[in-house]
């Protein structure tokens, strides 16, 4: 019979995962207690700030269960974390885990959870300092805090873009909620699992590493992740930074897949770039002059492709998709609303 | 009608929380980024350790909302967390508050909650630094984690317990499970609200100053929170030290209240003494020599007692119970499992 949470207990299983991240899990520099006592603890290095961040992912209301492997779930719900450090220009450090579980969820899908988790820790030397197991009678859920550093002036803000300011961003946003609509709405009886765009969904990619080398460049005014929607974080940039925009609907980053999957569900690509969440890429802005170097900063990071898709302008708050024929709509953005939508 | 959160939306909830929080919380030392960017982010103090814990809070697991006002909720889900600060000898600086919330629960009640956060962070001039906030479709749970300092060579373990050292115990452990049982088993009628041992485990008190104390004053040599039961974390100290303990039965503190409680519950009250949790008590060990320096420390901040309750031994994990006519009896740690009870 298949080991549960009910069989080895709280205690039993906060053992096998302690056991688990000595083995497989790398020691961040500076933790000076881990896992074990009522808090853990770290000695920060002098000239840094400390960032921190959380985000909980709710079964049923963020992933699927059917659809995605307790690796893959493992691996979300850090990358999420991980993007927000990134977009401030920072490194991941050390990471507290507070599971809420049913108990019969098996003792080997929590393990392999972790595996997910540290699979994206160990390229950062980040480790899982603490947390906290509990039951939940209903739902699942995975809150994460994540703990990351960056130099005292290399900090990325999203309240600093000015107007002028040329707006990059980097991949495909949109794929992710592309790959979402295909598993609510799929299109054929085929098995999705393999879908790029339902791949891309399940384990976004984060942009932490090119976000920490475009702030160390010091070539970009302000930065922020799109984890509430191209358009919803475009929106707290402009609100935070008392700007404008005007965006180049020509020069978006559609990918093929994007185009094939939108035409498949019959919605129009334009607005899954603009309005949906699930992608984790960094929306830039730098002077126009600074573009082709931020270009340059992230190419020697990965091949991720960076697009230069709009301006800054002066007018707060408003924002203007400007199309091919040199037309003008008022855009709203809304972002993700975890209760309303 | 009465706003819920479908009403308003998660961003207005959060800009309600944020207008909330700048006028009735405090703005704690160090921060140079608080809610409304990708990560909060801190200046740490040369000289001093990060500490940072996480605990959460489930409906109909750790709370009963019929039994317990959105005030009362909030300071209990803050009060946990600043206990853990405080028995590690810290000082509580940064929350972080995740919550997971039904669509039809009250803004109003979302908000006398965090007035109930900050009524307990304030004392400490700690503020809220940032949290995330989703929908959870069956279950309203609060994950807090809570960062703290606390000076380099004054942190205090688990683990560093030795041989012949003086058990100590605040408070009256005990009585916050005998206020849970009696919501459980009402033996009466009466609107139980209002019951001392009800209150107690409503709004348990923390030790975190009398903690820090100790802590500053180096006459201790180790430190827990009862959290996981008087039982469960003096076993804790005795795993990690590698030692044994001896109690004695004569000694411990039962209130008055607890006493009568156990009567009417029909329950032994040293069990409810020794093996239940929701009390957020302190366990010091220190040479016998200083136990009652300990307690002047501890009479410097508060009222509370402190009493003698038993000594350190050798054999690893071996915990006796002495009764007042000098039989022993072996007890068996357990603490609160959270899967299997």
């Amino acid at each position: 019979m298949s080991e549960t949470l009910a069989t080895i207990g709280e205690f039993g299983m906060i053992h096998r995962i302690h056991k688990l991240l000595q083995k497989e899990g790398v020691q961040a520099p500076g933790v000076t207690l881990g896992i074990g006592d009522d808090t853990a603890s770290f000695q920060p290095r002098p000239g840094y700030e400390v960032l921190v961040t959380c985000d909980c992912l709710v079964e049923g209301r963020h992933y699927l269960p059917d659809f995605i492997s307790p690796m893959d779930l493992g691996r979300r719900a850090m990358i999420i974390n991980i993007s927000d450090i990134g977009a401030m220009g920072g490194k991941p450090l050390y990471a507290l885990v507070s599971l809420g579980l049913k108990t019969d969820t098996l003792v080997e899908d929590v393990e392999t959870m972790y595996r997910g988790f540290i699979m994206e820790l160990n390229p950062f030397e980040a480790s899982i300092i603490g947390g906290n197991l509990t039951g939940s009678d209903e739902t699942n859920f995975i809150d994460i805090t994540l703990i990351g550093e960056v130099e005292k002036d290399k900090l990325m803000l999203r309240s600093t873009a000015r107007e002028g300011d040329a707006i990059l961003v980097t991949g495909h946003p949109g794929q992710a909620a592309a790959g979402l609509q295909l598993l609510l709405h799929p299109p054929s009886a085929k098995d999705l699992g393999k879908h790029p765009l339902v791949r891309i969904y399940n384990t976004p990619s984060h942009r932490a590493q090119e976000g920490r080398a475009v702030a160390l460049s010091g070539n970009a005014t302000a930065m922020i992740d799109t984890s509430d929607g191209f358009l919803g974080d475009l929106g707290h940039i402009c609100q935070e930074s008392g700007v404008g925009a005007e965006l180049f609907q020509e020069n978006f980053p559609l990918s093929k897949d994007l185009k094939q999957a939108a035409a498949q569900l019959k919605r129009n690509p334009y607005e899954l770039f603009l309005q949906e969440s699930d992608d984790y890429e960094l929306i830039i802005t730098c002077s126009p002059d600074n573009a082709a170097k931020i270009g340059s900063v992230i190419a020697g990071i990965s091949n991720v492709p960076v697009s230069e898709v709009g301006k800054i302008t002066q007018t707060i708050g408003n924002i203007q998709l400007i199309s091919p024929d040199g037309t003008r709509h008022r855009l709203t953005p809304t972002g993700w609303n975890h209760f309303t939508k």
